[in-house]
């Protein structure tokens, strides 16, 4: 027996989407009514009721944690937003490119952006070939869009009790990093930032992609700003904990991110790219393809949650359709034995509010395991009428509970 | 007002038992479905969703603990299963009769189960009557089946950070304890375990039984192997939380042992055996006797679990029939005025799969307080459509809610 879970980005929709109705009230969606009619629904709070998720934190709870205990800020999760491989234990922090100006030995921020530069990635090497190895530690930057970028640091003794570089104003020096606690790991990270500080304007000050942009009368990216430390959580891998393999198949950094945290294998699909014009039909025979091997396979799919933070209800409601046409129609049509399936989303995006909200989520569960309820349609009316009633988060728990995966808690 | 709380052990089941329904549905238990419609159902996780529960764990959430919180492993609640009266504070020790040779002052273990012995009840005495007295520590030893047994240490500034005296393999000395922590009580219940192997040795050594085993060529039960320290959590009693006075009636030492951990006391019934042969009228007359004189009664049946075990489907959907007729029939007749009543499960153990699941149990609550719903039936798809909706454990709580027992938490 195996488990597909399918995350729908932003599925939870309003009245207000559609002049009375929810844009999953609008959409046809055959194959998944058919699901919905052979299995059992339920209303899903991402988190708790009445909190509004992050797609992080929702990912974190419908994976089985509890983001109020393990989610240690934006800082280390924009990491993983930006596709970089961290650990446990890594340290994070969200980082500027900035323009600073020599004064008696001070770096005096000019612009907190260096002029929204686009360079970021012509420069990311010079910044990664700063060395903190004297330390005993390893570090890592990657360069994200226009001034922004992410930079991890790794090693024994560190802590995120430090102060940010970033002064958050222009016109004063680059901050001091300071300990925030009185432990040794504290003030020896704030050693290394301070050092990280200098070395990188070292690298940076006369980078030929600077002089260019001096030249051109632009203000250069000659340092880097740090803010917002936060360690990666330790988590158990859902792989240890169940004792299976596990498979993630998405478009979007932060979902390849936290699965790979959680100890899944992220495949890597052609046409998967994480937006409204992704390969469902790639999705859905990569999933099949992975079924073969994987006890559980986990695919996100964010089209719907793009339309709804675009405001665009007619384009949700036609993704919601193409998602039932293009990636359930070809898993029904080639359906593996054995298989459960739970279908649900992160969250609820009404296009009405253009941002996710605390609604809860319909969620459907099917597979041999699964008590049929009497619901025959996949909305969320129809999810609060459900047979699985309402619950908080895990619904991977709750899937491989019914493939009959993980040991018992007691005797 | 009183409080009846059922536990059929194992209730749950999957539409996999019995051909698309589950034993419940293919019962016919019109009392139960009396009580449906008269009451209000729901669904339960007995922990959490998703998560396995064992019998142990279950009946601590039922009760209305947190078993992430006071769960302290397998070692303690096993000491409870075979009947040991133990209190919060004692440490724990799953044992073995092994078979050593002295060889140079030390004890060589030759078999690490004595030849599975079935002599361990008439040694039990005899390891009993080792003291430790010389430490301040009381130890109360309990053979249970072949050659398994569990031991109790009772006394002040015990701890469970030791490590076994069982080596886990023959042909190497029987283990020296080591604190596994930097404490004075770790220490010291290693150096009081140490101890104890020597003096059981002494008392074991020329044992009638050993000599008696030894003559006719079998391996002797000359020593105790200690392993799984663990420590029996502190409960605050439901008599101490709710003020009133609550007894069990159950055929199963575990559930016996639980609730006395829960400040129950334990009726003895005869007949009330703890498998599918048990005296359902004997066990619903007790509880009636009880209720003239306890605010909650607590009776646990545990042969709906041994059927699903046993993966017999047809003898799990008799049991339930007979339940319906024999306990509840007998309830119904000479109902106290003013009861409250609850009736579910601890966990799922479908036939189909012969194990503990994760499945959510139908819970039906009956009486004057209970807002009735529009379900009529007692089975897990009704419990789906039920008016309480879906909740994790604490059965007892909510049923001594609705009898007002217990004070406001806060003003």
């Amino acid at each position: 027996m195996a488990g597909l879970l399918v995350i729908l980005d932003g599925l939870g929709g309003r009245p207000t989407d559609f002049g009375g109705a929810t844009c999953l009230e609008r959409a046809a969606h055959p194959n998944l009514d058919e699901l919905a009619a052979q299995g059992a629904l339920g209303l899903m709070d991402p988190i708790a009721p009445g909190i509004r998720p992050g797609s992080d934190t929702a990912h974190l709870s419908i994976f089985g944690y509890d983001p109020l205990k393990v989610y240690t800020g934006r800082g280390a999760f924009e990491v993983l937003g930006i596709g970089m491989e961290v650990r446990g234990g890594d340290i994070c922090f969200r980082a500027n490119f900035a323009t600073v100006e020599e004064r008696n030995g001070q770096l005096i921020v000019l612009d907190r952006r260096a002029g929204r530069l686009e360079e970021g990635k012509l420069l990311e090497e010079a910044v990664n070939s700063v060395s903190l190895r004297d330390f005993g530690v390893e570090m890592f930057f990657r360069a994200s869009t226009e001034h922004r970028g992410a930079l991890v640091l790794r090693g024994e003794g560190l802590s995120a009790a430090v102060s940010d570089t970033d002064p958050h104003e222009a016109g004063v020096p680059v901050a001091e990093a300071r300990p925030l606690e009185d432990t040794e790991a504290a003030r020896r990270t704030a050693q290394i930032l301070n050092a990280f500080t200098r070395r990188a304007y070292a690298v940076l000050r006369d980078h030929p992609v600077n002089k260019k942009r001096v030249a051109e009368g632009k203000l250069p990216g000659n340092a880097i700003l740090l803010r917002g430390a936060a360690v990666m959580p330790h988590l158990v891998p859902v792989t240890e904990i169940y004792g299976i393999r596990a498979a993630c198949i998405a478009g979007g950094a932060l979902y390849k991110g936290v699965a790979r945290l959680a100890g899944m294998e992220v495949l890597s699909v052609p046409g998967a790219t994480g937006d409204l014009k992704t390969d469902l039909r790639a999705k859905a025979q990569a999933a099949l393809e992975a079924l073969r091997s994987f006890d559980l396979v986990f695919v996100h799919i964010k089209g719907t949650d793009n339309a709804g933070h675009d405001g665009d209800a007619e384009a949700k409601r036609k993704f919601i359709e193409r998602v039932d046409r293009e990636f359930f129609g070809t898993i029904l049509a080639d359906l593996p034995k054995g298989l459960h399936l739970c279908v649900s989303g992160d969250h609820t995006t009404p296009p009405a509010v253009r941002e996710h909200t605390a609604d809860p989520v319909p969620a459907l569960f099917w597979g041999p395991a699964v008590r049929p309820d009497r619901v025959r349609t996949f909305t969320e009316r129809a999810a609060g009428e459900g047979g699985l009633g309402r619950f908080s988060g895990r619904l991977l728990p709750q899937l491989l509970g019914y493939c009959d995966f993980g040991s018992k808690f007691g005797a």
